[in-house]
């Protein structure tokens, strides 16, 4: 069932669709800026795009019962992880954030808490990565979903893609692996809220963009053995990894330990790090890129790490496998 | 309850989403073009900007059982409608159509025929209006639901918006209204699939936003009443309509007295006409953009009607008052 108001607690449709979305436009804010002419409140936003920049978009949908539940985690917490993933897909593009659209579904009974909960969760990591909302729309349905809109900017023909792999070029990973995973299923277990919400690697991405070498690039959602496959897929190629050189949390391997997990099954399958696993070319000469992504790392306070290389023979090696995306 | 998959038919679990994502891909295609640097099959789609263009971008969310019924349309019609509101808020910015990203969502057990119908109809309509499907996302959710994102291009400065009214601009209106209402309504009484699908004004829009004078546009998605109240919000103003110029459909007056309604009410409250509405500054001499508003129109075929009137005094005359808009 999807999430209704308590009785005595103000439900949506007393509100009504205008002041709904009057105090969404009321906290985004409405202001032109030097990037949009125009914001919420008409048919559409518009952007006036820079000179030399190219515009990069995605879109996902956070749907109750598939990606969230009420009550597991806050509304806040729902709004907040929202936004992550989709910033998460510019950060993985090596772009920098530009605005975002938000189609909101709602049920009618619904609760005004959990809206505006969900509408500041949301709008807090939005103004946090400096991506103001624009526009969206907003209807009622059964079940909550929130679908966003993203959209980035990256210096012309510096998008980081996820083709591009050869033989012989290195796997990175940035931060540590697994955290997110261990804290839901630990929450879980508890019985507790999930409070944690991962931070979209929006600076490093486009730094990365802009070191030569750097090629394939893709954000971990799915955990790493899906997201490693999708960046193989249709490559032919493989990739061999260091079980050893994933990056963990502090504590990571006895968290597991005491659950009964095997670390490197949760760091296969657990998805929501969003952290970026990314190649670097093999070449003639491998130091200075090596160099400006260990300078990268030391400047942003963020680890990255090589796990291992890509390989002409298919499959992935040293990696338990997975079960499939969580989609579908 | 959300429609599922016939027993014996393909349920959309047993195809999995990288195989539902790449029947999508395919119809879509993938080649990069003169806009489109990269389309489906990365973490985002990349635009290439053309020098002295705003895009404009709008979101629309078209639910199960909130915005349609399998059964009362067919999957094809449901795809098509979904593309036609999105191309309609494209349409009322006076925007050309550059490209469109899908969140769709759908249960587990959807039936494979059904998302196939809905992603050709889509796809149609998008590939009739030049706005090609560059990404998007699949989800499984308990109902289905199509969340559209479309963006569009306009030169400079020159997207239409809603604002701009003063009193004595005239109104007007292009193609005819309430032909879409009857329609859903005779065929609700009937019990028969709706099958007409309205056009989206997009070259109408392209070329009101050429003319000086013409100002506040709005595509009429919830019927004359509620939309007109969009346009005049927050201004002050209000509007003179005369009910007998009103443009509609042959045969429309009697079709309403045959079923026992009233043409003025079903215009007034009805939806889904998608024609434009927008305002023509009154000026010294209103006889230049008025002749170009009459050759425009006969161009394209489409008659454009002159509707009423922008006023000082608040409220609607000529037109009965209608309900809310139908979200909410």
């Amino acid at each position: 069932m999807s999430k209704r108001a308590k009785p005595g607690t103000k439900r949506l449709s007393e509100v009504g669709e205008a002041a709904l979305i009057e105090r969404i436009a009321r906290r985004a804010g409405r202001t032109p800026g030097r990037d949009w002419a125009l914001r919420i409140g008409d048919d559409a936003a518009i952007l006036r795009p820079r000179a030399g920049d190219e515009l990069v978009f995605s879109t996902d949908a956070y749907v109750e019962n598939s990606h969230f539940r009420f009550g597991r985690e806050s509304a806040r917490t729902i709004g907040r992880r929202a936004m992550v993933a989709n910033l998460s897909d510019l950060a993985a593009m090596g772009a920098e954030p530009v605005g975002a659209l938000l189609a909101l579904s709602a049920p009618r009974d619904g609760a005004l808490a959990d809206f505006d909960g969900i509408v500041r969760g949301l709008l807090d990591e939005a103004e946090r990565f400096a991506c103001p909302l624009v526009g969206g729309n907003l209807t009622h349905a059964r079940a909550w979903s929130l679908d966003v809109t993203v959209i980035g900017r990256c210096p012309r023909g510096k998008a980081l893609r996820r083709r591009g792999l050869r033989p012989g070029d290195a796997l990175f990973v940035t931060g540590t692996l697994g955290g997110a995973t261990l804290a839901r299923l630990k929450a879980d277990r508890a019985g507790s809220a999930l409070r944690q919400v991962a931070v979209p690697r929006i600076a490093v991405g486009r730094a990365l963009a802009r070191i030569e070498g750097v090629r394939a690039c893709i954000d971990l959602s799915d955990g790493l053995a899906t997201d490693l496959r999708h960046l193989l897929e249709g490559t032919g190629l493989g990739a061999e990894l260091d079980p050893a050189a994933l990056p963990r949390p502090r504590g990571f391997d006895r968290g597991c330990s005491v659950m009964g997990l095997d670390p490197l099954r949760v760091i296969a399958g657990g998805g929501e790090d969003y952290e970026l696993l990314f190649s670097l070319r093999s070449g003639r000469d491998d130091s200075v890129p090596m160099r400006r992504i260990s300078a990268l790392a030391k400047r942003l306070g963020i680890p990255i790490t090589r796990i291992g290389q890509i390989r002409s023979e298919n499959g992935i090696q040293g990696l338990p496998q997975a079960g499939r995306g969580h989609h579908f």
